[in-house]
Parts: C-alpha cells; sequence; structure tokens
C-alpha cells in the first residue's frame, strides 16, 4: 500500500468501490502474498460483494479459451457492462509461473478500463484454489464488476473446483484433442452449463459437437471460431440465457461462502502450526519405522 | 475382511506380509471406503514398511505411460524383482471414475502373481493425493514389493505432489502433444529425475528430445517407443542408475512421512467436524453479506 491509502483504510476502501484499478492491483498483489494487510481492507469490502456474476471458463490448454473470453468480453463491453477478468494460475512448485505473461497478453482488452484482467498466482499445495482466489473474486465484486470470467489454465479437479464457484459454467473442447474422451469419460461434461466447441474445421466441429450431444443432452452445445467470430452470437445469446438464472445465483452463494469459509480456515489452521503441530523429530521417528503415523494423528490432541 | 481373518487380526496382517493378493485387495478396499476396521491392520503392518523403492510415473494423458510401466515391469521380472503398480484414479466428483477399467486392461502382468497392479479410486476434494495413497503405498510395500510404480492420470498440480512422494520419479513425453510445450513453461520438466520420450517417429522423438535437453540438462533424457520396445534398453539402465542413489531414498522417507502426517491430520479434523465447525445458519448469514468470514474464521477458537 502507498503511504496515504495505508494511513487511510477508509480512503483506500473507498477508490476500490469506485473502480480505481491502481489501489484494487495493489491490494491483489497484498492478497498474493497472504500479507495481513490485507485483512482490514477485505473485511471492509465484503458487505459490498456479491453482485457480480462469475462465469468460469475451463477447458483443456490450447483450447482458445482466452480468445473466447476476449470475444465475450467485446459483447459484454458493446452491451455497456463492466467485465472483469481472473486468468488462474497455479504455479508450480518449482517455478515461478511463466505462463502468466503469455495469456495476459493475449486479451486484447488489457487498455480498456472498463475491463479489469488480472493473473492470479495461487502458490503452494492446492493447484489453483486457495483462500486468495475467493479474496480477488470479492475484490474485482466490489470494484463493481457486473461479470467476472474466471479462466481455469487447464481441465482437471482443480480446475472443476475453480468453475464450480462460479453460478454459470462455460466448458471450451476443440476437436482433435487428446483430452477430449478422457473429459467425456471423466463426466467432466456435466460441469458446463453451456459447452463451446472451438477450433477445427466446420466439419469437425460440427461432428465433436454431434458426439458431445449424444453424451450430453442437458446443456447447449453452440459450435464457434472464438479466431473468426463464427457462432458467437448464438454462444452470447445461450449465454445470457444461462445468466438470467436467478435460482442458480443465490444457491450458488451459500456454496460459495461454504467453500471460504474452509479455505480460510485450513490456512488459519496451517499459518497456526495447529495444521502441522508435530516435530522434526517425530517426523524421523516415523520416517525410520519407530513411531507409526496412524497412533500418533489419533492420539493428538486429547 | 472375511469373517476368519477379522476374526485375527495377526493371521491377515501376515498373510498380507506373505504378500498374499487376496488379503491386500481386501484391505485396499478398506481403505478406499475409508473404513475404520483397517486402522489396527494399518498398525500392525506400518513397522514393515519402507523398504520398498517408489517409482512415480507422470506425464499427459495418452502419452504411453501404462505401456511403458508393462515394459519396465517386464524388465525388472526377469531380473526376478517383485513389482507392484498402483494406478491413481482421481475420480471425478461428477462421475463413478470410469477410466480404471481402461487403464487396468492395459497391463499385461494382470495375471502375473509376482505383480500386484491396484488402481486406487481417490474420491473427495484433493485430487489424487489422500491417505488412501499412503496407506496403499504401506500396503505394497508390507507385501514385500521391491519397486511400486506410482501412476498418476495426467500432469498437473496433485499429480506433481504424488510424484514428490517417490525416490524416483520417471517424466513421460511425446511429440505433437500440445501439452508439452506448457510443461517446459510450467518448469514440470524439473520434476522428473529421467524423463523418457515416447511415441512419434524417430526424427520428432529426436528433435522433442533435443528440445527438452535444451531446456533441461540437469536431468538424463531417452527416446523410446515403449509399443515397439525401441531404446528401453537405455532407459532401463538410466532408471537402474537412479533406482542406486540411496541419499534420495533416505531424504524422501521424512517427506513421505511429513506428507503423510499432515493428510492424516487433515482427514480427522474433517471426519470429526473439526475441519468445518460452522452452522449452515451462519454460512447463510455469510452468503447474505451479514457477516463477513474473515472475522468468523480469526476469532473461531479462541
Amino acid at each position: 500500500l502507498q503511504r496515504h491509502s495505508s494511513n487511510n483504510p477508509k480512503v483506500f476502501v473507498k477508490s476500490i468501490l469506485d473502480g480505481d484499478i491502481r489501489s484494487a492491483a495493489q491490494l491483489l498483489t497484498l492478497i498474493e502474498r497472504r500479507d495481513p494487510a490485507a485483512l482490514p481492507l477485505l473485511k471492509a469490502l465484503y458487505p459490498h460483494t456479491g453482485k457480480a456474476r462469475l462465469i468460469g471458463v475451463t477447458g483443456p490448454a490450447g483450447v482458445g479459451k482466452s480468445t473466447l473470453i476476449n470475444r465475450l468480453t467485446e459483447d459484454f463491453r458493446k452491451k455497456n457492462r463492466s467485465v472483469g477478468i481472473l486468468a488462474i494460475d497455479p504455479t508450480s512448485p518449482l517455478s515461478g509461473g511463466a505462463l502468466l505473461g503469455d495469456r495476459l497478453r493475449m486479451h486484447q482488452h488489457f487498455l480498456d478500463q472498463g475491463v479489469f484482467i488480472r493473473s492470479l498466482a495461487t502458490q503452494g499445495a492446492w493447484g489453483g484454489i486457495s483462500p486468495a482466489l475467493f479474496d480477488a473474486i470479492h475484490i474485482l465484486d466490489a470494484m463493481g464488476k457486473a461479470f467476472i470470467f474466471i479462466e481455469t489454465i487447464g481441465v482437471g479437479q482443480d480446475e472443476v473446483r475453480i468453475a464450480q464457484l462460479a453460478q454459470t459454467v462455460l466448458l471450451v473442447l476443440a476437436p482433435g484433442m487428446g483430452d477430449t474422451v478422457q473429459i467425456m469419460k471423466a463426466g467432466l461434461l456435466e460441469i458446463g452449463d453451456l459447452i463451446a466447441v472451438n477450433k477445427g474445421t466446420p466439419l469437425e466441429g460440427r461432428q465433436l459437437a454431434q458426439q458431445l450431444q449424444a453424451f450430453d443432452q442437458n446443456h447447449p452445445i453452440v459450435r464457434i471460431s472464438a479466431e473468426e467470430g463464427e457462432g458467437l452470437r448464438e454462444l452470447s445469446s445461450q449465454l445470457e440465457r444461462e445468466l438470467q438464472k436467478i435460482d442458480t445465483f443465490s444457491c450458488k452463494k451459500e456454496f460459495f461462502a461454504r467453500e471460504e469459509l474452509q479455505w480460510l480456515l485450513y490456512e488459519k489452521l496451517q499459518t497456526k502450526g495447529m495444521g502441522f503441530p508435530f516435530t522434526s523429530e517425530l517426523i524421523e521417528s516415523v520416517a525410520r519405522r519407530e513411531k507409526d503415523p496412524y497412533e500418533i494423528v489419533e492420539t493428538w490432541g486429547r
């Protein structure tokens, strides 16, 4: 935080509520670092949240999610709706997350003041999901963004969990990508309220769409080319239809609150050392098979 | 457990220590279900574990991990070493894990008594990692398997965590799979003690191997065709060299013990309701923005 704002949290909070990009970016940096200075600000912002519509965008890497979000953002902007984009980057424990820059540059709306784009490096244990993700959503929400895209990097367990936080999930697939069959088999189609088939020739796209439709008759499947703008009108109108569903909106809020409490609590347990109360001597004795881990955990806390 | 064994845990434990496949399979089913009946048996087995060498095999879906494990198992069996194979199936929260059967059938050693193959459905929150995974490794270890392959379904955060439990990690890649570039960028190459480039024409394989070598000069990269048996002799001898590294073996044991304690503890916190101590009324009030989640978690446990 800059001196003037840290001295006056109220001013800082107000500037975020007014949609100020720099203040929001500063706070996002704090929450990424898990800096305790963020806490009073997050508390002050929280009552102003819960208005944004979260749209999870998931699908295998390379399927064109960023390009599609660009297109949909264009559409929202024409209707004068403000948009937030959170690109989740589950940073490898081993690298510094080199994917971020590439993805940001893909967004043509990077310079539009009505669009706030942020990649979120969620380091640590749990793939892309972490308390920082919830905080980041609240910040964009408090900024007044009507729609927040949450873009995952691929499609897997963590990504499903992230997408499920959103009220509306857009699953993007493409013909000829090996993962599609696995996605179908693993039941991941069901997470998409709406499925977009991107890339490939029109024939390939139609074939995949038919294949998917045979597998899943519950959700609209639209064949598009995000690059060339094909099928986007239909996708937009299907998306609008999904976004009208008020029921989903409120029921997801409780799910979201529950998940958030769980993650905050787990973070607290870890930070306070309550999450790992065992000494290195004890660990060594388990590693040497002098003690068994079951007994230790069973008797812990008694 | 069958009546005779449940009445006499010592007999049951001994039969697992003798390598009895049926008893091991029964216990694995119990631990998958998180049945408390497994606990005394696991405790009794634990002092007999810590001898097996764990080999993590990771890489994108469809890259040929199962075929390669088949081949390496063949090699181990010729040298009369017993082998365990654990195929991790991070069951989708939405499906029953349809991938399992397919993968098991790919293993030609399914009927060899010296090879114990098991897929492990790890349901729930955390992708493929869970206390059941640790238990399963202990069971195969206690059976006397000298080498245990831990095969992940793809490559992502969870898979990295699983692979890191192993003392030796074999990363499998293939030319022309879109994920390879992402894996390189995300620093995932570093998790492989040994990298196998499978599939593709010899030229494509060599090109990818060179590309990878330019990126990562620390780890041996071997071009193979698991299907046709090419390059396997070199891969085997490189793998043998990795397996000789005693240092890695002991230092990984402490890491393993620490991780296991952490997961058991977390499971305990969840099961006892200590992991989520909040009522649905409280969740609703958070969802309605009457209370903020930060305050609730901050004051919890005081």
